[in-house]
């Protein structure tokens, strides 16, 4: 299954620690990539210098058409899933989810235009109380993954975690010998 | 089972927006409270007006002494479960969590002192790569309580969301004949 995520409504000055979370939980909870509608070079080189230190293929595009992007994701066989706190609630539809093999996964700011849940396949709520497109975007990709997301690993990073109990300790990848 | 948010190292300016996601996923996701360690009476009343629009009895208190907080809720029999990316995956500490009657979370912002891994009962990581202190606590909630917490209904609302497939129904409570 191949996840994209579409943030829709971005702004790059008001939305800037938002809108890098949003990022951050894509790539960490098993999207490949996520699209920007605003163009955003900043953040995008953000995101860049984090994959490249976190490992992984994770990538980032600003300055997207959403309404065309959209609409040609549909005719190759993409379904598009909006999360909006309006929409049918993640427990009742994540086994139709969970059939798709390409999806487009729409993020949106506090406004979203009408017409996407309309071009939505559906409109999916993560329960139906106000919180944060940044935790209905991690529910949604966990629900999908099942948690399984939260064991993969990131290859080709610098630098890597390694659980502890107490404090924190942090492997450089020169220090394992891989490079 | 009760929970108790407890946010560290929110800076009223720059964490508005972060710090108020974290208030909604808390109160969204189970929670009872929050406690805000720097004093916010901006958040404390945005979060109030919002409890009194969409219901239920979560509170919030700022200008907290965390320490302080940890070091009594503690001998009360409160465990603490510190949300950190260094810590123990989430799925390996599970089940003990769930044993737990009381419970405080902590929830850092960028530097976490180092006395709050020592502190806790529990360091506890939503996986091992970055991400965002805002679903780290919805998926830990979410965890706790099985995703039922999503069909919780919060009493005495004035406004409340029907899911739909398409578009966006709410209810206002009076026209249900309720007040």
């Amino acid at each position: 299954m191949e996840i994209v995520v579409l943030r829709v409504g971005h702004r790059p000055e008001r939305d800037k620690r938002v809108s890098t979370h949003v990022c951050l939980v894509a790539r960490a909870f098993g999207a490949s990539g996520i699209l920007i509608d605003r163009e955003d070079k900043r953040l995008e080189s953000k995101i860049s210098d984090l994959v490249d230190k976190w490992g992984g293929e994770f990538w980032i595009r600003s300055g997207i058409n959403w309404k065309r992007e959209i609409k040609e994701r549909k005719k190759k066989g993409w379904r598009i899933v909006h999360l909006t706190m309006y929409g049918i609630n993640v427990d009742d539809v994540i086994n139709e989810i969970r059939k798709y093999e390409k999806i487009l996964v729409i993020v949106g700011s506090e406004k979203v235009p009408r017409e996407i849940y309309d071009l939505a396949d559906l409109n999916v709520a993560i329960g139906n109380q106000p919180h944060s497109e940044i935790s209905a975007l991690a529910i949604l990709l966990d629900r999908i993954f099942s948690g399984e997301e939260l064991k993969r690993e990131f290859k080709n990073c610098k630098i890597r975690i390694i659980p502890s109990k107490r404090g924190k300790t942090v492997l450089r990848v020169d220090s394992l010998g891989e490079e």
